[in-house]
């Protein structure tokens, strides 16, 4: 319970840009709730009991329910892909590290938000699904042309470019799923291993990673 | 649609052990129940609708709709552990590529059970969580060795065998996540395109993939 607090306490944070605070409060409430019983199982008078409002406090600032899961989607989507865009170096192998590092870390810090962010898709409307899938492209997109310019550069060898970037957003996605607050490594910890797992899977120059070896 | 009746077609073939047949239809009706609305949000009462029989006829097999979900986790979990470990091949690169290659395209196939397994564990009892642990050890275990067994030879390079092995079954199951019938690949694809990336993450000798490159 505590992680999960500790997890909620950075979400504020995070999402201080979603104002009123009621309406924040809610998002969070929501992604919890959604988190524990699954989209479907869960109310708008749940997710009011757990923000400490009444239920229709939630209609004051959220249409639906399914209101709730697209703004968290849309968030949970943009906040992951600024993460992965914040490096700006020009190193395709230490920009490429740096990205995957980021990006990794912040599926284990922001678990349980990346968790209803990738499991609870197909319940969004199919507008609200396109919007989102606008911001997996980019990320896609981004982690693509990350692998690209180090093929390019030389430094990097992927026969399958678009296969290997689909490996390394799965692999770094997925440590939602089992990442788990009193588990072995810390976020940072888990950034570093794939950091240099990723550089060994595209034929990164040995010397860039060689050191943990 | 029809990729769903596939996969449900397999599943019958591979649940064949599960007697009698209506015992059988009951399962792959809860496992595509629970995929769609969520393991909370899924009653026995749509379970049996689903299955073409009478809510009272679920309990007949099973005591709860808990029940039903453990027999797809602990039947989910055992058919991956065989396919992980069906292959016997002296030769750790070659042993390795295959599990892989099975194991990845397995989750593919079979990825709306593989969801119910992944996603819904926090619904288990206590009790058949413990049981599904084990497995779930067994699972790691099985890659752990197959690691350990080509550092040991000398044809992998891996400074930290635990994260590797994290990192590889976290690669293989996430296919369930985002594969889509309709994409790109096909499961066997996928399998192939895997066991390339593990090779070279692990530093397996350059002949081993390099047919790829």
């Amino acid at each position: 319970m505590t992680s999960t607090r500790d997890e909620f306490a950075l979400l504020d944070e995070t999402w201080s840009s979603v104002e009123p605070p009621a309406a924040r409060r809610m998002l969070i409430a929501a992604a919890a709730a959604f988190s524990v019983r699954g989209y479907h199982a869960t109310t708008t008078r749940d997710i009011a009991a757990k923000a400490g409002m009444s239920p229709a406090a939630v209609y004051i600032h959220y249409r639906s329910k399914e209101e709730l899961l697209f703004q968290i989607s849309r968030v949970g989507h943009a906040t992951s892909l600024s993460v992965l865009t914040a490096v700006s170096e020009p190193d395709p192998v230490v920009r490429l590290a740096s990205a995957v590092r980021a990006f990794a870390s912040w599926h284990a810090e922001f678990h349980t938000t990346a968790r209803v962010v990738q499991y609870e898709l197909s319940a969004l409307t199919p507008e609200h699904l396109a919007e989102v899938v606008v911001l997996r492209r980019r990320i896609e997109a981004a982690v693509r042309e990350m692998i690209s310019a180090g093929v390019d550069a030389g430094v990097f060898e992927v026969p399958d470019v678009r296969g290997a970037t689909l490996a390394v957003l799965s692999l770094c996605i997925d440590v939602a799923r089992w990442y788990q607050p009193a588990g072995r490594r810390t976020p940072a910890e888990i950034g570093d291993l794939y950091a240099d797992l990723v550089l060994r899977m595209l034929g990164a120059p040995r010397e860039s990673y060689v050191q943990n070896a």
